[in-house]
């Protein structure tokens, strides 16, 4: 595990810092655009008074903290491993490159000491689980590794109950941010009343606290809503997923590639929209992780 | 964490004790009934050889037992959290009032170092959970707390056969006392033959400890027979339930009120016997478990 | 818990050791067969490099490693529990007799300090489980004890596409070993891409050395393709299985019996071809076993 310079002088300082995951880099979006997205994320962790540690394994070493080289290298790299709990151990052992899913950067944030994590959309229960089981590792990840997630909700093609119910059956706190009902990630208002709701940072940081205090494990999903200027509302999404998933249908598209087929669908039926709110969200969510990680201290 | 007097003075005396929960003091029946059955409960408690623990959030602190004004108080309170294992550091933290559920009555006795706990119904597989997803955090709690939870078995409003086979999955050791099948809660014959049997609570204790010496996690499912006298038979239940779940469909009740309102119309259609029932099954598992935490000593 | 001679021995010299199961000689074949395949199996566990250490409770007592009488006793029992997480402690605790699965032999591996496990193959998520909630206990265990456990796959009658997205979700490492895809038990080839794969004993005792060292918890899974010339191919026993299977449901096989009864029924189907299978693989899985066992010394 190596630290990058301006996160090692964080934590000689005692200074907040945010996690932040890599396949939104490496697997999210093209080069050069993936780099300077990742940057402007990082800067605004920055700008909110935290320290911005972007998670990745180069040639088997797991970075908590990129340079500036680094990134440049990841934005450009193939081949590279999408790494989740199960395989973060063998991408280490086998010295390969790996980008780190939700479920690994809590890993890694927790082996560094690091409270808070931002990103975009947790996986979850996928449509159609009923038969095909296909659930994220995420889930049980948050169930066991004490790391509060900011996110602006469950990846909008997931089934967004089902996603709940499981979360709640395995005692993961979600607490939608300043509102009560919980967001669905492009749309701020899934229609569903949070478990859990705060408006305030310090209450999410305290929850924390006392969580570990108790002895129990697992960390904190954070459901904070996309900003209303950046929204895309459920009454125009709602026709467009439905549109791509009759055509992920009919195509035949395979398990592991309704995914990202759905996702550039969408991009293509909102015209864009759908990357301009990705961005959007996840700078609000650094924002929100960076004064999460500052009550922490 | 503050413990009642007369909890204290087991503790420092080295005698058994058993956990209550709370929710069906704010969540189960109306004031001043709720309070009269829990001090009936608690008197059945000491009448078998060990004190009663009642588990509950006062303004944020976790109490491991509560005196007689705690009681009464906590019986006529408004808005209390219904506290599983979520919310529970939640509610601690945010300084708010809480009942506790099985799932975080077992967390709050592991703590206080109480090894046997007593209740009416634990929570499980919802029926249409296929499609909803809806599985109490009882379940996994039971996987990885180590309390041994005397009941008369899952609620009969759920999914029995599910119910079981997640335990199943889950390691969970369910043992039927004194019988070959398991009961199902107001009925002593759930006709599902239960994967252990035990007659006698020295068996049950002895059983926890090898676990506990093996380093195990989690706890023990007792499924505890009604009683003869009290019991509502399989084909008396079968109808009312049969009906009061086609009215909650016709009725289109939602998600979280489905619970609270097949109990209230069983509760009508049994001409109140369902009431009666629950009170003569807890105090039939309270002297269970007392004599099962005298066993541990 | 008690160590045999030739265990004890191994263990004094940091000899690599690897763990047998023995529900496969109780429930699995008649005596004397299954006390002379189990010899066979050791006999190949030794002829590679490692010593074998059968695992079964006996009179209540843990036992690593058989002695020759042992196993000849063991061979000949009759109501000898078949022993998951569940009722592991109550099997000792109670005084009986106990085969130990999957699960439990990992428990049990574990317990004595064990690495790496030789099987058939593993239980899984069974066909029909959306309605009937059918998992093994093994996959969360995969999830929760640090051994390597190399078998076939999941059994054939199993779920499989279900079972390797139930391992996912639970982050369980999947191994196929020398090959792409999946294998499937009784044939080489599941149609599954496998979720990593492995050529090499060494990498794969170093990745479950790597994911001790960081601290999480779980096994791996090593999937090990049957002997080519031992394979019954997919096109051959798919229309068994679907026979048995249909004969399952028209004759009415309640849930415990249906496993044994398919696994009788394809015996029969295949003329005997499914039993030579059988050995054959787990003979295989001994050889990679040993391999790996010795990789990690
Ligand atoms: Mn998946
Ligand atoms: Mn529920
Ligand atoms: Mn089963």
């Amino acid at each position: 595990m190596v630290f990058a310079p301006e996160v090692e002088a964080a934590r000689a300082a005692g200074q907040p810092i945010v996690a932040l995951e890599s396949t939104i880099i490496t697997h999210g979006m093209p080069f050069p655009q993936n780099v300077e997205t990742a940057r402007l994320v990082e800067a605004e962790v920055r700008a909110h008074g935290a320290t911005p540690a972007t998670i990745a394994i180069l040639d088997g070493t797991l970075h908590i903290g990129l340079t500036d080289a680094q990134l440049d290298h990841l934005g450009q790299l193939k081949d590279v491993m999408k790494v989740s709990r199960a395989d973060m151990p063998v991408c280490i052992a086998m010295g390969r490159n790996g980008a780190t899913t939700v479920a690994a950067t809590m890993i890694a944030a927790h082996l560094a000491g690091i409270k808070v994590f931002a990103t975009g959309g947790i996986g979850g229960v996928h449509r159609g689980a009923e038969t095909s089981y296909d659930i994220s590792a995420d889930l049980p990840e948050l169930a066991q590794t004490p790391v509060t997630v900011v996110c602006a909700g469950a990846k909008a093609i997931l089934d967004l109950p089902k996603t709940f119910e499981y979360l709640e059956t395995l005692g993961v706190p979600v607490i939608a941010f300043g509102q009560d009902n919980l967001p669905a990630f492009w749309s701020r208002d899934s229609g569903i009343k949070a478990p859990l709701r705060m408006d305030d940072a310090a209450d999410i940081a305290r929850a924390a606290q006392m969580r570990a205090a108790m002895g129990l494990p697992g960390g904190q999903l954070v459901a904070n809503p996309i900003p209303l200027e950046a929204e895309i509302t459920a009454d125009i999404l709602a026709p467009h997923i439905a549109a791509a998933l009759a055509e992920a249908d009919q195509g035949f598209i395979a398990a592991k590639a309704v995914t990202p087929f759905l996702l550039q669908r969408l991009f293509e039926l909102t015209d864009g929209a759908s990357l301009v709110a990705n961005i959007a969200l996840v700078m609000n969510n650094a924002r929100l992780a960076a004064r999460i990680a500052a009550a922490h201290h």
